[in-house]
């Protein structure tokens, strides 16, 4: 049996855990070479799919974010816009669930899960997080929009790698813990 | 000239930054052997003034902490306590900047700042937060009193450490870079 596609959030948060400004921006957060080069580069190539949140899919096309040379296909989660394939993107309104499910039964690779906060949650929520990959700049914001808003379950994870690159990045990577639940109530 | 006291904010978090559940506790957190009896001492032994706030320094009593044997002054910001020595610590009423200003002026270790978020948020506005030590749990709490509540002015820090102890817990350490402000606006 292959191995089960695994949902990856991967995402570079300031100090005080901010993925954006209040305003949706990220100018703080930086990819130096020995990262962008190195650990980045094989994590691009072990996924084929990003999944994102309107609010994220927005923000990236205006700071001219592209779909990675077309090798990643990009879903965006909307209650509003049209579902299906347009502007660079295939728009959904399944739930996380329905979608990962989906898309397991399908041979590939690695899921991306680009955030945000809100389509984070509902991962959370739904449990569909296999792995958390942080990058911490030595920022710290002041003001901004969380990578974990409040309002999902405690979920155990474990340390797999705890990486060093330029410029004080680091990236902590973590496993879903699932049979170690120390859930309080 | 001996160098100056630094303040250090030193505390413990889940991984989605939160310093105690929404009722004060905080149950998930934990201090490895590895941990305590190196690092941990190490840093207890660097300094001899802890600074709280009101709300930690009632959780700190409710979970039976003590003053560390007496060898560490305790010191608690509070609007609404009688100002003084009682009931094991120094209840203070005066601003961040004036009392570690006081504190500077005598010989000692460096100044623990244990918390919480307000008060750390307090100390950050007047830019007096020297050295952060973040200690990470591999726990998404889900909801929570977050270490970094928003409100204060963009400030750089610079990476010094990075540890991992048993059980994931991960130890970080930076240092505040003043000269190096890439503040938007």
């Amino acid at each position: 049996m292959p191995s089960m596609r695994k949902v990856i959030m991967a995402l570079g948060i300031s100090l005080d855990g901010c993925i954006a400004r209040p305003d949706g921006t990220f100018d703080f957060l930086f990819m130096p070479k020995d990262y962008f080069e190195g650990d980045f580069a094989a994590f691009l190539a072990s996924i084929d799919v990003a999944v994102m949140g309107r609010k994220t899919y927005d923000v990236s096309r205006a700071m001219g974010g592209d779909s990675f040379g077309g090798k990643i296909a990009s879903y965006v989660f909307s209650r509003t816009l049209p579902t299906g394939s347009h502007d660079g993107a295939t728009f959904v309104k399944s739930t996380p669930r329905a979608f990962i499910g989906k898309l397991r039964r399908q041979k590939g690779k690695n899921i991306w899960l680009m955030g945000g906060g809100e389509l984070g949650r509902a991962f959370l929520k739904a449990d569909l997080v296999d792995e958390l990959h942080i990058g911490v700049v030595p920022t710290l914001l002041g003001q901004g929009i969380p990578l974990f808003p409040p309002g999902f379950p405690q979920r155990e994870f474990a340390l797999i790698e705890n990486q060093t690159f330029s410029k004080g990045l680091m990236v902590l990577k973590y496993k879903r813990a699932r049979g170690k639940s120390k859930k309080k109530n």
